[in-house]
């Protein structure tokens, strides 16, 4: 276990944390925004970290995204310059580990999608075929003398799914009679059971997930998101010069931002109480997951006390 | 284990068979009809019992349509004189589940339903209010800030679950929504994995079953479907002068029909092999199931080896 968490509640220990890395990994969403809510001086922590030539990162477990669909997202919170490059998406993530670690040949090989456009997106940039997916063939009800969609495409070698909040039965049955066939590979985008919304917690990716795997008697799939170690094995081979001891991961959850980034044996981890989790979780460990280095009420203490 | 099953296929096994059992409970799908396809001598074998005075039920675990639905579809396959006394489908043993074990009073308490309108209509036949279910509005997409359906009711004090063909992210949103409330019980139709299509398998209630309890952190569901004594409770409330030693079960697969026979203590049971197992699963036991005690190929050759 790491020794108890150091608050971000003063000049000294906000230049102290500032000091000690020369790489910032952000979580998104209860960390620089809250739904459709941008959180308080997030954009002024950002331009700090950029003026003290930090490296800046997001690393987001969000699949219904692509990289160049976010950048347009932080450009509407107002947050400025993040290029393409910075944003590491599971389902980017996911098409890296497709492309890297699969045995699938992207000239030869499909991919049938069950997820949203970010995931069909990062896929073919890096060279596959997808099917499925977004197809709005997929919207029509289920009819399995009618459906375009089955038989199974022999050419296609793996289903990637991910979170699909247009869930539906054609969706289910087809990506189902996929997930049969003995030569199809099956990789998750990430297995988050749930996901934040406003005012009401929603069934996340994992839940769908299991679904897929309950029903095709399948084992339990690789996931590329947090906490698994693919999605920081992605982050590394995009940046090869970056110091794990020299890195922190921000984030507002225990089980995915913050296991992550002592998993990967990164230098520190900065826990943000705007999110997620409540300062309770510091003292009550009952939750079994380890405690960040850091912890501050929000990131924009960060900007906050570095002014004072 | 029970010794090697008999093969019904000589007039005197048949006869045999006859006189050992006065109630026979018979599986629908794959036993009397393939999906919309009737199989060969079901009604001359029915009409034969009928003449040798034997009781006979029809016993389902499909929960899409109501006991009284179902009287249509066995006069749809020319199946004469089937009454709504003699089906049990899982939607009715989990109305009846709810009424008796479920300390709910359906005066005050509503249930919120996920799944299809046999599962609405046997719970309101026993008194129960209903909400969600086939309510036209759950086919509007999700949209948090405007669901009629949120915040939840504080008057339902139960989920019933079951296969939903019109599965949607909407109804799933609320479904999960009323399961993170402590004091709503949970309970399954049925927790069959996938069903019988053709030509195409599709998943089944208990994948949505799983989808619904990952998400919501919930333990698995009581559920009232075949192989659970919750349904063989209900034939024998309905027909107390039964006698277990006197019935035989007969179905299509050795994990739900075989086996709840099986544990119902029922006198016998006979597999046909008209639907989901094949011979081959009477010599290889990898499978880990009990054997029942007679086999056919099909239903019809009681009929056919009789009138020898």
């Amino acid at each position: 276990m790491t020794s108890q968490p150091i608050k971000l509640n003063d000049k000294e220990t906000v230049l102290q944390f500032l000091n000690s890395y020369d790489t910032f990994l952000f979580d998104c969403d209860g960390v620089l925004w809250s739904g459709t809510h941008l959180l308080p001086n997030v954009i002024e922590t950002l331009s700090l970290l950029e003026k003290l030539n930090k490296t800046v990162l997001f690393v987001t477990n969000n699949s219904t995204k692509s990289r160049q669909d976010y950048t347009k997202k932080f450009a509407n919170f107002g947050i400025k310059n993040v290029s393409k490059d910075q944003i590491f998406s599971s389902s980017f993530a996911t098409a890296i580990y497709m492309k890297n670690f699969s045995s699938l040949d992207p000239k030869t090989d499909k991919i049938w999608v069950f997820g949203e456009s970010g995931i069909e997106k990062e896929l073919q940039e890096v060279g596959f075929t997808t099917l499925g997916g977004t197809d709005p063939r997929l919207l029509e009800e289920w009819d399995q003398q009618k459906t375009p969609f089955l038989p199974c495409d022999p050419s296609v070698k793996a289903v990637v799914a991910g979170l699909d909040t247009k869930i539906n039965f054609h969706k289910l049955c087809v990506t189902f009679n996929y997930l049969k066939e003995d030569d199809v590979k099956y990789v998750a985008t990430n297995i988050d059971s749930t996901f934040p919304g406003k005012p009401y917690l929603q069934p996340g990716c994992g839940s769908m997930i299991e679904l897929l795997t309950k029903s095709s008697g399948r084992s339990e799939p690789p996931n590329c998101g947090k906490p698994s170690q693919l999605m920081l094995d992605t982050v590394f081979e995009a940046f090869p010069n970056l110091k794990r001891e020299k890195c922190c991961m921000v984030g507002d959850r225990l089980n995915t931002d913050i296991k992550f980034g002592i998993d990967g044996k990164l230098g520190g981890q900065l826990l943000v109480l705007s999110g997620v989790e409540k300062e309770s979780c510091l003292s009550d460990e009952t939750h079994g997951f380890e405690l960040p280095k850091y912890y501050a009420d929000k990131l924009g203490d960060v900007y906050e006390h570095y002014s004072e």
